[in-house]
């Protein structure tokens, strides 16, 4: 028997049981009935999971990487030009996947922490004529939150295709995409769609699959061409079986399961318990005297806090601390902050008692730090701020 | 509680209930000393069933498209010649990933069910100056086998960089990369490598590494890029943690189980095991007076076999009855035949009883369609070569 901790880092999360039981299913064939039936329903809950009745999924097996991969390779062509709004170490990812397949990158950054403002956004439209701009909802590395609703909107206005690295935010964060105006969103399995990882999921807006089928030069990469994947999700969505390449069966099956339970638990319930959470993680930091990475609250992120480590704290010993009490935490990713801050996932299945959990190992390993604090002020003040959002 | 049925298809097959059990267990961080080392160890463990320890083992989120799509992306710069020794439909695909990454693609062709001869491979070989040349080893689509040592060792007198599509063979068929010349051999989780389905899978031997490093062009796929992989690889190989796209940990862990007990089997005791069912099925099939795509015995893969369906059998009527008597089976892939045959797959932990459950399966429904044999003739000829060759 293995020891097993509170898996409260930003991705792989917590999963539910009946999730992790349906990984554990015997694989059926890929075009067995059984199969298509749950590889149809997971496609038709992924439409309002991501609020886009209008848009096409597609689910492949791969990384959250190969979703932002997927986007770029299909919607960008040799001297396309693209505006990055830049949040972190994944917002400049996407900056080098776009020019990977040739775009023209401008970036429209931030420091760490910070977020691009409207007006630099717009500024940046008004420069030159750009043909898509990335917005990463949820920098996995700091924390940042992006107003996706503002920024989407003011890429309407100049005629942009919108695309949302979703990653970190789908089915954690507000993100109804067809209402805010964005073309093209996309998530990994493994944050709050509550899967383990291994799936790349993607929602491809009208707009943006009108540009894909408008290219004039091929889709450079051979896997991630849209292509060779669109009638495969038109098939099992109608329910009848498709082949281009063996889906991941047990994923997709445990896609559908966690798809029903967050529709069934409703969007805006979820996302509301994201931010009661949130709101708790983050008193509790507070209370305990940390600062952030975001610089104001309004920056920050529902499905992570990003705490800064309290002088004279390391954070080896003080990563080490926590995972002894049981809570499995992530060190900071940001390039230029790394050793300066941690990382606490909530999103998925996470609820109030994780928190607590996760704040008490943090104030056990604060004190082996040899940090002061009157005892248990960051469980109480999470408490106080869970409940009284309840 | 779903009706299982037997699964004998040419991938997924039926998985070990250890690895199943590997699967629906909690997911842990990607860091967690206990992933580290299930990782570096599946990444050993690969060493030996490759045949090479001189290779850099590659595992990836993907299907085995993606790493048919990883190799040729990493190893292809526009312009390069290829020969593809074309045995179907998936060696169709070879040529479509190279041609997608800039090759001039040479097809070395035979019609469906043969192969090309080593006189006609020595004689395009002769023709012009090539880079690298593919060789799919067992094309699932027919279950046409390539003599991989005679083919891969023209290759090496002629200079030519010798990749294996070992989708359908690795772990199945004979196939010891560094003694046979191979430079890179790639595979997918869901065949007889014993997983399900979710995992692309390469050896990288020296000399394709030097290739690699030697490039003058970027790499035009983003995901399949060695050079964000190769440090991740090394990295957990040494023990270590390294990042860059969220490895997908349920299927690395079963990975790590089901390449110990093919290791715990022995490579020459495994391959053994696939002749001797293969050949049960194979008597199985030519009792009950079938054809088979392969033309030649020797032409046949071992991983799977591919029944022409006798005249007056209808291929949906037949497929629905077998499924009726309990057994999953395929039906025809290559599109210039795809009506006239079906597929059993029989590797990984396929053992003489699923085989003769599975003729017994497709004799109920040969019956049923009213085609007339001597009953049990083929379960018969099966367990009596089945058995002798134990």
């Amino acid at each position: 028997m293995k020891k097993r901790t509170l898996l409260m880092i930003p991705g792989p999360i917590e999963f539910e049981p009946a999730v992790l039981s349906a990984m554990g299913e015997p694989t059926t064939s890929h075009v067995a009935p059984g199969f298509i039936d749950a590889f149809g329903q997971a496609l038709e809950q992924l439409h309002r999971v991501f609020g886009s009745p209008s848009g096409q999924p597609l689910v492949l097996a791969g990384s959250g990487t190969l979703a932002m991969d997927c986007a770029g390779a299909n919607l960008v062509e040799p001297g396309d030009k693209a505006l990055v709004i830049n949040t972190g170490y994944f917002s400049e990812r996407f900056a080098a996947i776009l020019e990977r397949y040739g775009a023209q990158v401008t970036l429209v950054n931030a420091p760490p922490g910070d977020r691009p403002g409207l007006e630099q956004i717009k500024s940046a439209l008004e420069s030159d004529s750009y043909k898509l701009m990335t917005i990463t909802h949820v920098d996995t590395s700091t924390g940042v939150l992006v107003d996706v609703q503002q920024v989407a909107a003011l890429g309407k206005q100049y005629g942009v295709l919108v695309i949302v690295d979703g990653v970190c935010s789908v089915a954690g964060e507000e993100l109804p995409m067809d209402a805010w105006g964005v073309d093209l969103a996309l998530t990994a399995s493994q944050k709050a769609i509550g899967v383990p990882p291994g799936l790349a999921l993607l929602m491809i807006g009208p707009h943006a699959m009108q540009k894909f089928h408008d290219r004039t030069t091929p889709v450079l990469n051979y896997y991630a061409d849209w292509t060779n994947w669109l009638p495969i999700m038109q098939a099992y969505e109608a329910r009848k079986p498709g082949y281009f390449g063996t889906p991941p069966v047990n994923l997709i099956v445990a896609l559908n399961v966690s798809l029903g339970q967050i529709l069934a638990e409703g969007m805006a319930r979820r996302i509301a318990r994201h931010i009661t959470i949130s709101r708790a993680c983050k008193a509790g930091m507070t209370a305990l005297g940390l600062g952030q990475v975001p610089l104001k609250p309004e920056f920050a992120a529902h499905t992570l806090t990003a705490p800064r480590y309290p002088q004279g704290v390391n954070g080896a010993d003080f990563l080490a601390g926590v995972l002894k009490a049981g809570v499995t935490l992530a060190g900071g990713l940001h390039p230029a902050i790394r050793p300066e801050y941690f990382r606490i996932g909530h999103m998925g299945a996470a609820n109030l008692s994780d928190i607590l959990v996760t704040i008490s190992a943090i104030e056990t390993a604060l004190a082996g730090c040899g940090y002061k604090f009157s005892p248990n002020v960051g469980t109480d003040a999470a408490r106080t701020v869970g409940k009284s959002s309840n």
